[in-house]
């Protein structure tokens, strides 16, 4: 692949980092060019990561030796990320970062959920990540923030029913498996305190909401949405349950319609006649929808499942840069 | 144990009725008269459930001779309960029933959802048996309908609200080990099927809505219980996360004071500081409460876990077998 | 794709012949011309297995219809495969069989195990599908007994060290992923019946033992082998931990020099420097192999991790129709 | 309970003295003095182990004020363990300890495995706990050191084969649930590290392999016992496959009937038909045994399933206890 575009991967021994080094690495069109890591720099990603079988050494980053690339997908946590998209913009490199800095696009909002912000200079420069809403503005696009795994799930699950602007409120009942919690051993996410458990997280103050509500508010229904996660004993996967109320009823037909519209033309939104298990979805990029209404109470349930790890994550990095170097949305990442 | 009372366990092959048979076996001051199966008879207790540890040869019901004991625990499916525990009644023996036959109050609303009842003179004589709720019509009773386990959560953890007669929409997100299922394989059931996987099931059409909401209206609460239960990769364990929507706002210091008076001299419910994971009830007949007042949106959050096998049936079955006979309520189930 | 082999699945409502019609499905050379199920036809493969993402409908096999293929993966049972592997065989299509119908050499160790056999006029025509010790004959061959998963990941392990004849004797404790037990329901395969457990099975009696016993001798080394076989938590994944007496020491020295070149050449044979875990291989076609000269004992122990539905079934189905068909071993399963 | 018998638990944040703690504080003739921490002093038991719902706060353990008890139940570290066991034997206390430090006979032999041992003096002193062996010389002691997991699980599961002098190799092929690794956060227990994985640890190199020979020896079979762990999917729950060659055959009849004599009066052994699951004893005392005389190759194979934080750790120190307090050996441990 000599015109393959090279790719740096900024933080790969972190799940999420080093999937998306192993999918940059079998991509048909890029090439990965290196893999950095701040914890475990001289040790191999075989080593951390044996199932990907990419055969690169984490390295710390230099940011003159592994700057000048086409592209670098970066996932860092938010704060340290900022300065690293910076340096890595000012030497040309296309961007899409993983962490929440470039997701909010309104400063006042990020600094009361996340502390003061790294590189404000380009805070309004990020496209919001989800390619099935921002799809033009991300081909477009120099730095992409990818969205949160919640948001991703959620939205994609309510974009027909937001943009009706006819959503009044809005309940997300989030369920995640362990490896959203991040590879740092913890209590937490020790086997003993998952297995056989599921414990509620973040309840009503996790950072996901304010990006949810952003989004929804954009997509014409402004709403504060009411949201609780869950850790799951599981390794990969995500399913929100959403409970929606709406201005005016929405019959089945209508939810069919809307939501059998909205999977047109979009590879990765499967809209399914009964609600998904996570394991449909497992090492994909697919999110699998599916819409009832429900004429008991009038609300509009909505259950959408995704693979945290690549959708809610490393697969949807792929699938922007797939867009914003003018590739197919499906190259590498197919379904 | 010479004056100990004679219990008899109907329906022993499955967990909660097998359960049953190891509660009573193990209870300082009732005795197991028997255990009888449809499916299993002739077999041995300790074949099917080797860690109960129940020494115990399973049997036909043969109500002549079984019938003779001073009460029985009923674990057969809803339909096929109401017979039995007709038979039973009409030879004096006190019965706690784990069907659905004789939860509901509305003969209308059990054949909407259950078909034809089979013992419908008895309809009237049941007691809900909650006995956080009844304990004092638990205790006069002859016969007591065993609740549901997500009505059993539910209710537990929203008393203390639906007590104020202030809710007004409640979301229940309901999720349940395999064991919830029952005995029976099935591709449900499937290890394959369940692990690494969530999924969504009996959405908008369970048959523990019209029990939770006949109980919210006694309470004081008259709503339409919106509700999606989850299957989830564990053994036994059951968590809801119930969103409610109240007509005047709660703070946190009213939550606090309500859930702490509802936790006063019942001996089972616990209420938590934070939301508990279901491992922290496994195995007892406790039910751990978190309750939030969620300033950002005006709702209510509680959540609360129990062991569906104990709590949520076996366990809660014991529990009121101790009110009517006028034993001490924890009696072979302290937490 | 023109020119590609047509290849048929017969019996593709099981998890390993859903495997081997998506891994056809996505095969640069192969097209999937049909799958064939006896249970489930007229049903989707997407119904069965959403994850696959494979569009077709399960149909009866037909075998005018459907023999006319270039190659077919049967995936029957035992018994029930060979009559059909002689049909698809007398309309010309080459066979890969995955059942235990051909793998055993000698007739009356197959009926003593099996029963009558079902095609014996084709019993000596088949190669025994271990690439890595059979690749030749393979490659020339039209029927292929697709290999056991246990004898797969022991003979793999042991090849090494068979070869040099100085084998005396072999301890195999083998723990396999549920997935290896079939996907029709029953008490053993519930959930609630392995979760948290670890149960022994074919406890010196299990049907991989005479194939590995024939294969054992085959490389060099007569021996009667000891065997358990464990169903652990877990989906897939096959772990055999191998306890091998020799006639004469093995030094490490020696141990690594013959693993490793046993690797050469081999490019889904990984020898590794610590035991491996099955999550190491989960989801590919590679057999990861540890190999320890224990000075304590004078014993070689051998643990060998496989994919129990991919190299122990359907990726090693494809990799022997590679060959079968002059195509690079690896292609379509890729490490 | 005024003449309990006061009885303090050293290192109660881990599984298995926090465990030890509870079959303390409910048992019939025992009190709980207190529980001691060295990292979580300051917190509740019901912090860390909600379930155990053990009502005492940690505290530093200081020997003065806490010495004074009728015994002590020690669950440090091997090397922290002997100090501690020194003082509490100096001021009176009976010690059962759960740590290596007083079970190996050899001193040499320790120092070879652990290193310098803190208290030299108390070496010859103590009982090795396994009272199913060594049952009189329990009761008469006031030191005894609790034998490791799986040196309990494989002693209990060979002992008939044993004591007949006719062992001449040993395989063990162990098989370990989380709990069994300790309670400190790391890469290998983290959730997504264990969770569809099994992976082999401690091969030919398992402290608990001196432990095992030396009491084989005693027994009357000294042999040098090949020994590989493995680390499971579960939580709590120990399966020990062995493989044993012995010098003379022997029959199916001659190994029931040895087992068969192995269980009476042991309450906690059960000899069982097939081979046991970890599930069957979880939560309690018993280990479970199965033994099979293999005809095809002339080897016993012995299954033996223990609860490793029970009878591999704490019931058993209790089950200690109660011996060297003349009480029923099953008082507050029943099967």
């Amino acid at each position: 692949m000599a015109d393959a575009r090279r790719v740096l991967v900024v933080g790969g021994s972190g799940y999420a980092g080093a999937l998306a080094a192993r999918l940059i690495d079998r991509h048909p069109a890029f090439a990965l060019s290196g893999v950095t890591s701040r914890s475990d720099a001289g040790r191999t990603l075989n080593e951390l990561y044996p199932h990907h079988r990419v055969d690169a050494v984490l390295r710390e980053l230099d940011i003159d030796r592994d700057g000048g690339v086409d592209a670098a997908i970066v996932a860092y946590p938010h704060g340290a990320a900022a300065p690293v998209v910076a340096a890595l913009r000012a030497r040309g490199a296309r961007v899409v970062d993983l962490s929440a800095d470039f997701r909010l696009r309104d400063r006042d909002i990020y600094e009361r959920w996340y502390g003061t912000h790294g590189a404000p200079e380009l805070f309004g420069d990020a496209v919001y990540g989800l390619p099935e809403v921002y799809g033009e503005q991300v081909a477009a696009a120099d730095l992409v923030a990818n969205p949160g795994c919640y948001p991703t799930a959620t939205l994609l699950g309510l974009a027909p029913l937001a943009r009706s602007g006819t959503v009044t409120d809005v309940v997300v009942d989030a369920k995640s498996g362990v490896s959203g919690a991040g590879r740092a051993p913890s209590q937490k996410t020790h086997f003993v305190a998952i297995d056989e458990n599921v414990v509620p997280y973040g309840v009503g103050a996790h950072r996901h909401m304010p990006e949810i509500d952003q989004e929804l508010a954009a997509l014409g229904s402004p709403v504060t949405t009411t949201f609780a996660a869950h850790l799951m004993p599981l390794d990969q996967g995500e399913l929100v349950s959403c409970y929606v109320t709406t201005s005016e009823p929405w019959s089945q037909e209508r939810v069919d319609d809307a939501y059998g519209r909205w999977a047109q033309n979009r590879p990765f939104v499967e809209v399914v006649a009964s609600p998904p298990g996570v394991r449909d979805v497992r090492d994909s990029n697919v999110c699998a929808i599916c819409a009832r209404a429900d004429a008991r109470t009038g609300k509009v349930l909505v259950f959408a499942a995704i693979d945290n790890l690549w959708k809610g994550a490393a697969s949807q990095a792929v699938q922007n840069l797939n867009l914003m170097f003018g590739l197919p949305e499906t190259a590498g990442i197919e379904p």
